[in-house]
């Protein structure tokens, strides 16, 4: 059971709420679920910041399991997350301040998760990339997620 | 029929041609189309400049539904758009001037218009993040579609 | 054979491995593929910089086919590369100086190999946008392909 290791881990799980503001947490179609990009926002955890100047690798690499974190919620938001077979594809993207480049040791923070939830052999595909992200979160992650049948 | 609901929001559709430049505007493949990003051009109104500096928020969410309108062009480049049932993900890209993070307002004006278009209940996945568009087109928005059957 | 045709356009193919890092380079779900992002590094040839400062644009065209034959080379990290039936989609992220916008015209260096190798009726949508990209890499390329059957 998915709820059990992420226990484990730390979460406590609870499904995102289908809709943010006029929009879907995530969209299935087939066997595959697109989700929205989510923000390093937990609770009454907010990460926000540039990534090499007001955060750090290692704060920004939770921030990004955060991310990751709430990619799976938003499965959760419109299937069984029992139901997953495989994370297929993570596009990392990290609020960068000018001139950091470390974008990949950042989104290991959102790839050891995963790993430890689904096991290193169903790793994922992924990129990991700096640009601007919505309201100055630190990180913004989404996924594309194979289910079962 | 769709044709009729975009003309009551104002647009006399035509479809996009296939080809651009040496690409093409979408790509099918099994029920599922992939749009090239579709930037903020449609006739006469060219929407270029940084947004946060030469475009405020109302002008850029004019931007982003300009660029959903040529998704739904881009759709119809490879299959009638009457085939649609639903987008599943939309990329909004916003040509941010430095410190602009409120991406998101910007790229509700997709929202809006794609909810108008095919109703909230139908609404898409979605991630609004800041970077630098090609030749400084304001807003540059890709998808990914579903057909029926 | 794809072999054929990539040794003729000067590449002595050979898949990626698998494994890069704690991920993989490739994932198959059903008959599409999602790759990873690819940077523009290939054996002794490493191509960093921010494209319209250290790079021209000849430059960065090509170190965007080499992203392109990595695509290709991941792969076959996870199929015959002679299953391939078509790209589906290519996201083009270039690592610009600021106030660089031409990201199109260094994306031109993929797609142009990729249609020497597909042919230009089974050419891909595409967006080629401009961001920061891990480890200063001039380009990095993420693909969608389409498997035969």
């Amino acid at each position: 059971m998915l709820v059990e290791r992420l226990k484990e881990l730390g979460y406590i799980y609870e499904p995102a709420p289908l809709q943010v503001a006029e929009f879907h947490t995530a969209v299935r179609t087939g066997n595959l679920v697109f989700t929205s990009g989510q923000v390093s926002r937990l609770n009454d955890e907010v990460m926000k910041g540039l990534v090499g100047k007001d955060l750090d690798i290692p704060q920004a690499q939770r921030a990004a399991e955060i991310c990751a974190y709430n990619c799976i919620r938003a499965v959760g938001a419109v299937a069984d997350i029992d139901s997953i077979k495989r994370v297929i594809k993570v596009l990392g993207m990290v609020n960068v301040a000018p001139g950091f480049v470390q974008t990949p040791e950042v989104i290991n923070g959102a790839t050891s998760f995963l790993n430890k939830l689904f096991g290193p052999e169903n790793t994922h595909a992924r990129s990991a990339v700096g640009m601007t992200i919505p309201h100055d979160f630190a990180v913004e992650i989404e996924m594309v997620f194979e289910l079962e049948g």
